[in-house]
């Protein structure tokens, strides 16, 4: 059974079936349901090129792959991507990814939307006052923002996650205990995220009276080895600190590794609160001793753009808010415990 | 300055400097050499769209993204896909990516061949007699099999590693250390690499005069709670291997947790031998107990892919075998040790 079949069985333009089945508005819910019944009952299965023809649309989201140098596959785009994946293939939806360098990453998203070959897209790894979100908002193609961009006067939709809610209840937790000395391992110096973390951090401190040792804040790439190095140097450090923050568990792996050959206990001489994105590879309650975290999807927030995106291609309305801001869970666990005796 | 103003400053057609700077052979080596120098001296960024045209290329490579409902993202392919994203932006080249459940991965190749928006693709997560490669070669875009299909008599492109060599050593490694029940968790037991080192490990156990036990295989997804829940059930079994042969680091990071905590120690009441794809994540000196590995480099794998499918669509002669098997390391480490005394 083919379209144009369908099409002759059912007396409805070939346009009108492939609407139908494509959720677009267009046709009405009667229509529709007829339309679905016959194409399950006959086993048809849409075409997609028919389907581009009849509704305009590529049916593809565009993504920018973050490329570096310095490091390999980032488990946390992987996570983010299969989120976008699960939605997309209930949609039939594909994605069109364009590698691109940092400072290449305007000229992609030009690219990507001067190609035709995408219906939306998203921006993600945000810095402050990001200059792509304002090449966005004068381009004619619909996009979320993934995150937000500190410094930046301009209304555009997002959705974000608390990450200084989220570090500065981390940092309270700490101060609780009766840490005074926190360190920091954080993302790159310029992602709007590692900004507000590290504020939410700051914030928690002043009102304690403290204040943050730059001696003991590292920024980087989120990887095993930057979390080895980073922990290993401040713990070489004359005073000390007693607790760390890391901003993904990715981080935590090596400083865990780092504080197990310094000979230190984790929990006890040392304790740790990681960022837990959800990462299936590292589940916190999977760590030797188990990580208190602050916990977020970052698979969930993929499901949530695309759906965002998806229905905005296709006018449906979401109900979604244009800018959402998800609230961080604080997990206590094993490897956080009262400060050491001096 | 865009591709007509250096038209005219070359005195050139924009098509043959397109060409030109995408290291198409129809241009000489001369003409080439002077576009790329004025190309460089005036700051000249080539338009993409401009070059397709040109060119009459997409620019792009198609890939399926396997989806299943039973796990969430895979470390394996991201790693896979950061090797091919390396050279992919080294030839200004994009991907499109196709989400795809494993009985719809046949209708994804042809609508990715069919669309026009791909050059060239390869194939992935291959079985035995795979009816995707036979499919491949009556369709009209070249391709590369990632893998080989077991039973399939059939010549075609393909980068595989020796999977049975590299199980059939490791096996053979762990019977001169004594060890003569050994256990084994798998990938999926209808992919062909899981095949393979399934083989390699009966071969050199039937050189011994021995054979696999069944209730000591698993076979499944390679995560970590496949590898955690396996080696479990295996431990349990009343004549309980003393060694176990994995298929992915991801598994081992599972089963070494069912290791410890049945009190019992990685290296000397348990060896285990895991196959090490170089995920960054997962270095095996890395575990607290550094594992003995099976190595071979999915990153590059990816890159060798991307780099064959490229040139093939350029027309460039690549030098590289049509079909490549590469050798696998046998790497030792503290995971393995003689067998316990009983």
């Amino acid at each position: 059974m083919n379209l144009k079949e369908l099409s002759h069985l059912l007396g409805l333009s070939q346009t009108t079936i492939s609407r139908a089945l494509n959720g677009y508005p267009e046709v009405n819910e009667e229509t529709r349901q007829r339309v679905m019944k016959v194409a399950k009952e006959t086993g048809y299965r849409p075409n997609r090129a028919a389907q581009r023809l009849a509704t305009g649309k590529a049916g593809s989201i565009g993504l920018i792959m973050p490329i570096s140098t310095n490091h390999s596959s980032d488990m946390h785009f992987a996570e983010f991507q299969s989120g976008l994946a699960e939605v997309a293939i209930e949609h039939d939806f594909h994605f069109v990814i364009m590698p691109a360098r940092m400072q290449d990453e305007e000229q992609a998203i030009r690219w990507l939307v001067a190609s035709g070959s995408v219906d939306a897209y998203y921006i993600a790894y945000v810095r402050e006052k990001d200059p792509r979100i304002l090449m966005a908002k004068s381009l004619p193609l619909p996009f979320i923002v993934h995150g937000r961009s500190e410094g930046l006067e301009l209304d555009y939709p997002y959705l974000d996650v608390d990450n200084e809610g989220a570090f500065f209840d981390a940092t309270r937790f700490l101060l609780q205990l009766g840490h005074q000395r926190i360190a920091l391992l954080n993302g790159q110096a310029e992602l709007d995220f590692a900004v507000r973390r590290k504020r939410g951090l700051e914030k928690a401190l002043k009102e304690a009276g403290l204040s943050l040792d730059p001696a003991t804040t590292r920024h980087g790439f989120m990887t095993d080895e930057q979390g080895y190095r980073g922990m290993a140097g401040i713990l070489r450090l004359p005073n000390r600190p007693t607790a760390v923050l890391c901003a993904s568990t990715v981080l935590a792996l090596g400083a865990v590794r780092a504080i197990n050959e310094a000979g230190l206990k984790l929990g006890r001489d040392v304790s740790l609160i990681a960022h837990d994105d959800e990462l299936p590879l590292l589940k916190p309650e999977h760590f030797s001793t188990p990580l208190t975290t602050t916990r977020s999807s970052l698979k969930a927030a993929g499901k949530r753009i695309a759906e965002r995106l998806i229905s905005t291609i296709k006018g449906v309305d979401n109900n979604y808010p244009q800018q959402e801001l998800w609230k961080v869970d604080l997990v206590v666990r094993a490897s956080t415990g009262p400060v050491p005796r001096a």
